[in-house]
């Protein structure tokens, strides 16, 4: 199958979209939506996190300032809300508040989480860096919240019960997570085993 | 609602599963599967990936000697291979001959491109930190190839087409892409002009 080579651009995607948010100085809660986000380390648990840094997003701003902010999971029935925190602008009005959201302090560090989300960390900064467009902000988690609805016996996330936004940057749309069809570890090690590995 | 605190461990999913890949020392092209994966900045377009430290792989070793390293997109046709090149040690074995994948060199950074992979990324390193467990590597998109049979009329990569593998890290399980449904920005203005502002 011969390549094409394709303008450059970020096209890859699909990866799942998220709420970030931090107080301000006056204590006012910030809140930006970003796709741009992924876990980076299992011990301690750490995420990373990309916001453009050339629009002088406010919630970057906040996050900076604070050293800590909180990653809350929007589910698909909160798509507009979530699309709206994107569009939005926290220096003109309060986002949160317009949708009706509300948030409680993080119980191990100051940052606003937000109530009608199923799924938060809680996390402070640990590295930041820019790179290029945008300031790479890496977090280590320091509490995972959760509402009971999404969680299976063994407490573990079921994200069949959060039904996560999974963003497509190419064809600027939102997705629906799909079927799980495959066992990780369990498929490799079969596979491995049928080529006599 | 009330929330519930978790064991604290990278809840945060899903990602997508993608193949990671560097030539070593002797030419050899190594190759890992990896979820811990996101764009970062728009411009230059960016990624950033996250490798297990701790556990000494190969294909680590071989994107920190030559600084550069190839991204491909497993499609779910391709879950077999994709989990079997997580699971085994390109210490041990040659993983893609053992599988029957091959390799063309990159054609802007001297990186093995995946020719069964549909979608590619050519990359750079521009940073590294260590990141608890993890290597936190940052790299500059310098070229994307891809089979046109993915492509659109206008050159953009179409998931549906694709077909990426959404890996669940808390249910160790992947998912296929679910449907479209909300167009960004769009959906957000919307409600945006809704609720009056």
């Amino acid at each position: 199958m011969p390549k094409k080579n394709l303008k450059m651009r970020v096209v890859v995607a699909p990866t799942p979209a998220v709420i970030a948010a931090a107080y301000d100085e006056n204590g006012k809660a910030d809140a930006c939506t970003l796709a741009f986000y992924s876990p980076i380390s299992h011990v301690p648990p750490c995420v990373v996190i990309g916001i453009n840094a050339t629009q002088k997003r406010k919630t970057l701003k906040s996050i900076l300032s604070s050293g800590v902010f909180s990653i809350g999971y929007p589910s698909t029935d909160q798509v507009k809300e979530a699309d709206y925190i994107g569009v939005d602008s926290g220096y003109d009005t309060d986002k949160l508040a317009n949708i009706g959201y509300t948030v409680t302090e993080g119980q191990t560090v100051h940052v606003p989480v937000i109530d009608q989300l199923k799924l938060s960390l809680e996390c402070k900064v640990v590295h930041t860096v820019t790179v290029g467009s945008h300031m790479q902000i890496t977090g280590e988690i320091k509490n995972i919240q959760a509402d009971e609805e999404i969680l299976d016996e063994k407490g573990r996330v079921v994200l069949e019960k959060l039904k996560p936004l999974i963003y497509d940057e190419e064809g600027f749309s939102y997705h629906t997570l799909g079927d799980s069809f495959a066992d990780s570890f369990k498929t490799g090690a079969e596979f491995k085993k049928s080529i006599g590995r």
